[in-house]
């Protein structure tokens, strides 16, 4: 703990003494309103339950050297998967390491980089590219999609125009309050909470609750977050979750399952592929991204659940979410060669990553009216053994139920 | 004091020990010559005066967490103010408090933001408001108002074009040398002084020494600044001294009281408004700013006065200046949802807030001779009872001396 | 040693209990894959040679205060000079002080700039200038030469535009890994290593190796380093080794040496003065930058070497290189007043410093094959007296030849 005045260390004390069975345990990492910034730290089980069992930690470090000079690290370890969360780049998540799988990818980007070396508009507003290697990234909040022009209200009230930059801010934002709670019943969850502002004068007053928990044991974990509109005035808003996977699961033969209504291809060059938009080739020196609007089938509580698998089917991972919070989802296949980043996204979001201005265009662009909340959870599943991963495939063909989805032959027609 | 070689302290020891009843006693917070920066430090008149009255502190910290991570913060206790100014923005002050009155106001921006996460350039050049939060920011050195085009020279001596950016890069520009000074003798003036320096090569070499001072027991404080040219050729400048104030002292019925030539809208928006351009209205749910231009008057001496005063006429606070260092005055109206930002500014200025190029063409962009300075202060005093709100209001009806302003119906002429 | 988990130090230890005679002391002070930054650090002969002769240290030492807070500084004394490094500002070279002589210029500059205070995009992409006050400064390596837009392929492997900035991204990028290495046998030869990436998803993914290494008790030094291209595909690069002089060396009368087969003005200003492109004014207020295209000749194992010497001929610094790995030389003449940085830079690269897109159609932008390297190395050395100086000007005249450099009266044709 850096540079506490010692009434915090007080509070924070009695924050932890009111604790009783009911209340879950609760630990500021880092808070502004505190002034609180810890740069090690660490929990188990036998810190703060009766019994010592489940084995499980928390633990929080700080990166040094290069461009991670002061970049967060949370890592949950709940016995069974390895989970590490980046508050530093808004409270994106890593990886996850569980055993044989590992849920990331290897990015040409090998630092953690603080945003304070990113410069979001270089490269014609791909300067995002630069931090690019987290397992789960958001894009948003004020836009999520491709760079290029958009109007906005300036300072004097008038449409003025700006350059979006690719995916938004959120990513290359640090997170103004972190931290961890854990229940202190079954099933113990772990739950890291993060709170992304978007704020600022003359522009979006958003504000993301981000949280991703998981029980001690389990394979699964969640994301849950809530964004509202602190403003006084409506406000547009756009979030995807870009997450990503490389090798192992991604290979050569891998596969999306997917309930799907309808696939579009991005662009011309996504079209010439689309009838194999949902099988996976390994990795291909120059290939050039493919990339895939699917508007997901779901079930009677308009929950849908999209796999990835590898080409044995005894390894993937699932994502499962509603419809009504997320209702399209984006396919990036990116099997390049591994140097130059071998990876493929799924991407549940509020749109597509066209860029703002065409998205709004064709009634993708949602508002929060003042005050306004919105929910988002995503839950991720990791599969090991081939029975498991049928029985989610039985899932997901239940939902597709024999419907044949539309095969687009040409891009979404934009502008 | 971090990592500051041992040498160091002894001569800041020698410094102290040299110091008598006639040397003001002085303290180095961060020096980039001496390689010095405190994370913490703190004194008091206990700590300097042999009688222990007046009571006044100065304290120096270093917030933590989020967008503000390694911000320094130096906060004078007066006994009955306090001052609270960010060397690492500018030394702009950030708030003061004052029993009833705050000067200050409610930003959208929560945090103090370290200039490491502003990007000036994004929004078009709006990326200052990403960080707008202050009581007083300077906007300057090398321009000071609308973004937009405008003209250089390059390093190859050609005139060529760049982005000026909203109010300038002074505030997002960490001091590089900050030090206490505090008299011995009375009335004991505490100084807290920086120096921000706008160098590069093929460019502006100005270097501004920043002074905010006050008396123990006082409810007045001053701003007193000399910039100079450490160039050897002429150089350009603007500066404007953004003062914003928020509720209690803004509300429904507080009144600007000036003594002014003329009045003259921003826009053709503040023009449908400016016969009530004094008055302001409470907090309004998307209100559009009105900007008014000001031409003060002053007494025989050169002296003017502003004074904001709250509806009742019972709290106020008025700025004083000398025309001849600041011939102009933009009055930023803001009353907008509190969530969006309920704020005036009075802005006391070389020039508008047209972009430099404008300013240019208008007459209003002095420049500094090689190694020329200039002088720029501002005293600040906080009332709080109706009988001194009357008479400093008499004393600015005496500037006026009954003339009548110029009333503009339509905005300055520009191009 | 900050928050260096204890297995590190462990791996630390065994490292330097495995070295023997033959194997150099060696310590790494950053490392993003070990999680290390040293904030302080010293190394000396006593420490490591059994005799304690020659004398000579290493020391690290991270800078404080305004723009310069977390800067790393790695100087080397071998005895007789003094060279400090900037690990992060890519490694760049700051200063050498040698007795009389000293590498390196007074810019306005005044503070070692951290790259979190560094905006490149900024007027008009001359924000490198902010931070511009290195004896030697890299240039490159995606692009090294003037703004300007330029083609590339964006993420969708389109071609598209962006705009390039003065002198490319390495100089304002931090060392991911830095270590020191000194021989434990004569002649002892210190290293300073550093590890500087420019890796991005869809872009470059160069890595450059730098070493700058010196002998004690020498007058001399040498860097040597290794650009590696990490990615899959073909890759293009420029570099360009920007080393600058001052006063006392740079006077009125001072000289160029060097050995040519061509000279170009870079532009028509230039063009103005080519006959006495070699010789030096004292400071002239207003003077506008001078550059010449230079086409060095070479000895039979295509070696060079460049001479810049006083007035007097008895204080110089040479530059020996291969003309196949660095074939032109900028020589860039800037003796304006001092206050606006009295320089001339004499400058090796793998071409000249136009925008890259002129580069390119003039044969000048190499590539390097997936996984290829390229090596570039620079022997400086330091003359204090005039025998010295005689001697290698005989060395200088020889590779010349006598032969007649053709004197271009205008620029070379671009586009």
């Amino acid at each position: 703990m850096r540079r506490t005045p010692l009434h915090l260390v007080s509070i924070l004390l009695l924050l932890h003494s009111t604790a009783d069975g009911a209340e879950p345990y609760r630990e500021k990492l880092t808070s502004t309103e505190l002034g609180l910034h810890m740069d090690e730290w660490k929990v188990s089980n036998y810190d703060i339950l009766s019994k010592s069992k489940p084995p499980f930690s928390v633990k929080k470090i700080t990166l040094h050297g290069g461009k991670q000079e002061g970049v967060d690290l949370i890592t949950v370890d709940n016995g069974a998967i390895k989970l590490t969360v980046i508050p530093t780049r808004g409270m994106g998540l890593w990886q996850v390491e569980a055993g044989q799988v590992r849920l990331g990818w290897n990015s040409p980007v090998k630092e953690v980089v603080h945003p304070k070396f990113i410069n979001l508009q270089t490269r014609g507003g791909l300067g995002w590219l630069e931090g690019f290697n987290e397992c789960l990234v958001r894009c948003g909040l004020e836009w999520a999609g491709h760079p290029g022009k958009d109007k906005f209200l300036n300072n004097v009230g008038e449409e003025a125009e700006m350059d979006l930059t690719l995916h938004g801010k959120i990513a290359n934002l640090p997170a103004s309050e972190v931290e961890v709670l854990i229940d202190r019943l079954p099933p113990y969850r772990i739950r890291v909470r993060g709170r992304v502002d978007e704020r600022m004068f003359y522009g979006p007053k958003l504000e993301l609750w981000t949280e991703i928990s998981t029980e001690p044991g389990s394979n699964a974990f969640r994301i849950a977050d809530t964004l509202r509109n602190a403003g006084a005035l409506d406000q547009e808003f756009q979030i995807i979750y870009h997450a990503n996977f490389g090798a192992p699961l991604l290979e050569q033969g891998a596969q999306l399952v997917a309930p799907v209504k309808r696939v579009t291809p991005f662009n011309g060059h996504a079209a010439k592929f689309v009838n194999r938009y949902g099988t996976y080739e390994g990795p291909t020196k120059g290939f050039i991204e493919q990339v895939y609007c699917l508007h997901p089938l779901a079930d009677g509580k308009n929950r849908t659940i999209f796999l990835l698998r590898n080409a044995n089917g005894d390894r993937a991972v699932s994502l499962g979410f509603s419809t009504d919070q997320l209702p399209y989802v984006t396919l990036w296949k990116n099997t390049n060669a591994g140097e130059e980043g071998y990876v493929t996204g799924v991407e549940p979001g509020t749109g597509f990553p066209y860029n703002r201005r065409l998205e709004r265009l064709a009634g993708r662009v949602p508002k929060l009216a003042a005050g306004a909340s919105r929910e988002f959870s995503i839950e991720f599943n990791i599969y090991t053994n081939r029975n498991d991963v049928q029985k989610v495939s039985e899932q997901i063909a239940a939902i597709q139920a024999g419907r044949q989805p539309q095969m687009d032959a040409e891009p979404l027609k934009v502008e």
